[in-house]
């Protein structure tokens, strides 16, 4: 019989893509006994958990929540709600999430009209204004923060002609929500979804996500049930708001008393200072890397500051050099995905692990091994 | 603005349908900082769950796994990768639960052909064998312990009369697990989830899951894809076996710590103690409950230690009375669902909560106040 003893782990530094390190505070309300998925306790921390969410999405949408589920159940529940066979989808595709948002939109019986631009690079606005006028789109798809290759999607002037077209806008902000300005209602985004383990620093397993009243429209008005019973909103929505508050699943109760000490930690630092304090260490950690012979896979203008993407120096060992700064260190850094597996590294700077103590110990670290 | 201020719940007695009450030492591992969801170290915490699940499910399967999302998402987990459109399932209602596998065998594009008995009475074999007999059934699938009722399914015949059919038994067994016998292999289960918040009294949000040769074949052989990308198995299991262990979603890395640890408990105690303790307990709170003039809703033969289901006597205001309970003792018991809503309870000894303590805390209570 394997002989499983306590839980004894190495104390990592968490600078891949996520997740990120987590504060303290957020570790020991985690460890805090547990309330009934329907106790009146337990309905006021989901409130308390929408209402933050709501200011760090910058948006009034009163479908606001929290799905009890990683990242990709978020994208998963925005296009199974919104999409029906036979509806078509323009989906922007500049990364591996770009890839999986096509991937699902087709699952739902969608016709997906695919934009794509160089992994790298963002989405050129001329090539969305084409596919959209094209088709009869009920929505389009794009990536705000590519974590996969590190871009940055400048969203207003797409947002803009999704709306000419009569589209919803649907936007993956897994990787920028709380480290850089997202502006849900400002922007006119119809669904958004991210994740709960990258700059919010809570654990992962949990999925933010809004839908605009124009989304909730469209989900009134399908002809055919959510193919998804997990995820359906015609139900779930009726376990987050309103008076009767109906279970429908048993709720993640720890990792929701995790998320709402995340929420705090980012409301007291403030979102300006936080965007800031991602941007700082970035610009950091850039300096530092380009001093080492490392050039980053993207142009300044799109840089994301929380996730780095640079290209592995000519004559590095890339694996090697990552299992020795994991164990001589217990840094993580990721490395790349898709075509870029071997050829680029993705470091994270995302919420606790954005600060300069992180910057100075993978220098440090690197410095000492290359 | 709403004033939102640190985490200050009640100490809670989780006497209800789960989650229950946890451990300390699960409470604990959940608040060790985080390590990579890639990371070697987390590897082996999944291989150290993955060998503990097979223990405690009693299985050799090798696609033994958790699922990163409540016991609801296991059972879609099931049918969605088991279930094609135009397929024909045979589904076993006697409460909520088996009405929910029917909807989603639905939103598979099943043919769903349903075995109904009253509810509070188990499945009549009989009936199983003639709804068998009338179709060409891919899978039967059936609750083994129907959490809305508090029945306990015998499973044997109708597992011989599943393969006497060649159709694949999926079985729900989300309040069985750790709490009563289960034997997947030796009873011919070939798909079974449960969830991590009842008999395992981890925290709720995962869900262990096992598929067993003939249920891969049938994966492996499916024409169309997965209708769920979270939930695709031909993706999901590269993360959990072999060599390469590739990346398809973030796991939740605490929620995960936490289950270890749990685990771990389970197989202290062992499993055959720890089902002799929920049926000692359980008949305990029977006859105290019996004494103070409850009466069960299930025959004696068919009742679930960890799922006390008892008639509101008459006269008694059922809501006031889990309120004060609630309220003025700290200790949650369950409503009743569906056509039981006011008229049952439901009360849960369930793992850490089926105790002595926990069964004189409640009848306590119930003495002062009825």
């Amino acid at each position: 019989m394997r002989n499983i003893s306590e839980l004894n782990t190495s104390k990592r530094i968490l600078m891949g893509p996520g997740p990120s390190d987590v504060h303290p505070r957020v570790l020991k309300s985690m460890a805090t006994p547990l309330i009934g998925h329907l106790d009146p306790e337990f309905l006021e921390v989901m409130d308390d958990i929408k209402f933050m969410t709501q200011q760090t999405l910058k948006t009034q949408n009163p479908l606001t929540f929290v799905v009890s589920a990683p990242g990709s159940a978020g994208m998963e529940t925005c296009l199974v709600n919104l999409l029906e066979p036979g509806d078509e989808a323009v989906v922007c595709i500049h990364g591996v999430f770009g890839n999986r948002l096509a991937d699902i939109a087709e699952r739902c019986g969608a016709k997906v009209i695919k934009v794509e631009s160089e992994w790298g690079k963002p989405i050129n606005p001329d090539d969305v204004k084409k596919a959209l006028a094209n088709c009869n789109p009920k929505l389009l798809a794009i990536v705000h923060a590519e974590t996969s290759t590190g871009v940055l999607q400048p969203m207003e002037e797409i947002s803009k002609l999704t709306k000419d077209a009569g589209a919803l806008l649907v936007v993956d902000a897994v990787t920028s929500y709380c480290g850089v300005d997202l502006r849900v209602d400002e922007w006119g985004i119809d669904a958004l979804y991210s994740g709960s383990q990258k700059c919010l620093s809570a654990s992962p397993g949990l999925s933010p996500v809004t839908f605009s009243q124009a989304a909730i429209d469209v989900l009134e008005n399908r002809k055919t049930k959510v193919q998804s019973w997990f995820l359906d909103l015609t139900m779930v929505k009726n376990y987050w708001e309103g008076a009767k508050r109906a279970y429908h699943h048993t709720a993640p109760v720890s990792a929701m008393f995790g998320m709402r000490e995340a929420l705090r930690l980012v409301l007291e630092e403030g979102l300006e200072n936080r965007f800031q304090r991602h941007k700082k260490n970035h610009e950091l950690l850039r300096d530092g890397l380009e001093g080492l012979g490392f050039e980053f896979l993207v142009e300044k203008e799109y840089r994301l500051p929380m996730l780095n993407a640079v290209k592995i120096p000519a004559g590095i060992d890339e694996l090697a050099i990552r299992k020795r700064l994991l164990n001589e260190y217990d840094i993580e850094v990721g490395g790349g995905l898709g075509p870029f597996a071997g050829k680029i590294w993705r470091i994270g700077l995302m919420g606790e692990s954005a600060t300069t103590n992180h910057v100075n110990m993978l220098l440090g670290a690197l410095k000492a091994i290359i």
